[in-house]
């Protein structure tokens, strides 16, 4: 599968937009992303272009989150830090429409908010109940592949 | 392997402890978030007590993250998500210490402030290349399995 045209993924993984690769593989590339959260914050990416985690071929997802723990492991063996953060986001919030892992070396009381954002409860069990037999049914119906 | 004594995910997937299912097979479970960023907010589990991503089994990570795609997807096709937030605490900020992926609905506008956290900088083109270059010597180094 060609680069998309005028995707900054592609672009890097063509080599034709330089960015501090520190992983590939076969199906992915780890690159340190050039605004970090903190140092040693970087983005797992499929070579493929695919624009969401929903959109990636089944076969990608292994190599992908074999990689993104292998940098989960290396931000701790290497950075000091006391945990990662994992994160994607798809669509919503997406900077680049290329799918891309970020991987975010944590250490306790470091500031970041990552779920101290308000909730939403549910309004009531049966609409929790609701819910979850609408999601339940779309689970079961997906197809893989 | 047996579920780890006092882990709530643990006594979940026994049976002890109620959730709303919405995905099983046999290597994880999805269920609802009892205090969900919004409705739909689910968790993808590994049935295997593994405290971190970093501690799963090579072998758990393509059924993990397969089930995550299947709830981000379905996620779109049955809530009305534009998108998914899909997010990993490992350690720090980790509520509860058994790997759990969180699989959130999202819409644009919908206030959830995913990358807006302060960014650090790197202090220097040098320094960013010392990083890359520690982190790519221990992704490198780490061992698979």
């Amino acid at each position: 599968m060609a680069g998309a045209s005028g995707c900054v993924f592609c672009e890097i993984l063509a080599g034709a937009s330089s960015a501090h690769q520190v992983w590939e593989d076969d199906a992915c590339v780890a690159i340190l992303d050039h605004r970090p959260l903190f140092p040693g914050h970087c983005l797992v990416i499929p070579r493929e272009h695919h624009e969401t985690l929903g959109d990636l071929p089944a076969a990608l997802v292994p190599p992908l989150f074999t990689a993104a723990r292998r940098l989960a492991r290396a931000a701790e063996s290497s950075l000091g830090a006391q945990g990662t953060f994992i994160g994607i986001n798809n669509r919503v919030s997406q900077s680049v429409p290329h799918l891309h892992v970020h991987v975010v070396p944590r250490r306790r009381g470091d500031g970041l908010k990552g779920f101290f954002w308000p909730r939403h409860p549910y309004t009531s069990p049966q609409d929790m109940a609701r819910v979850a037999e609408t999601l339940r049914a779309a689970a079961a119906a997906e197809e893989q592949g």
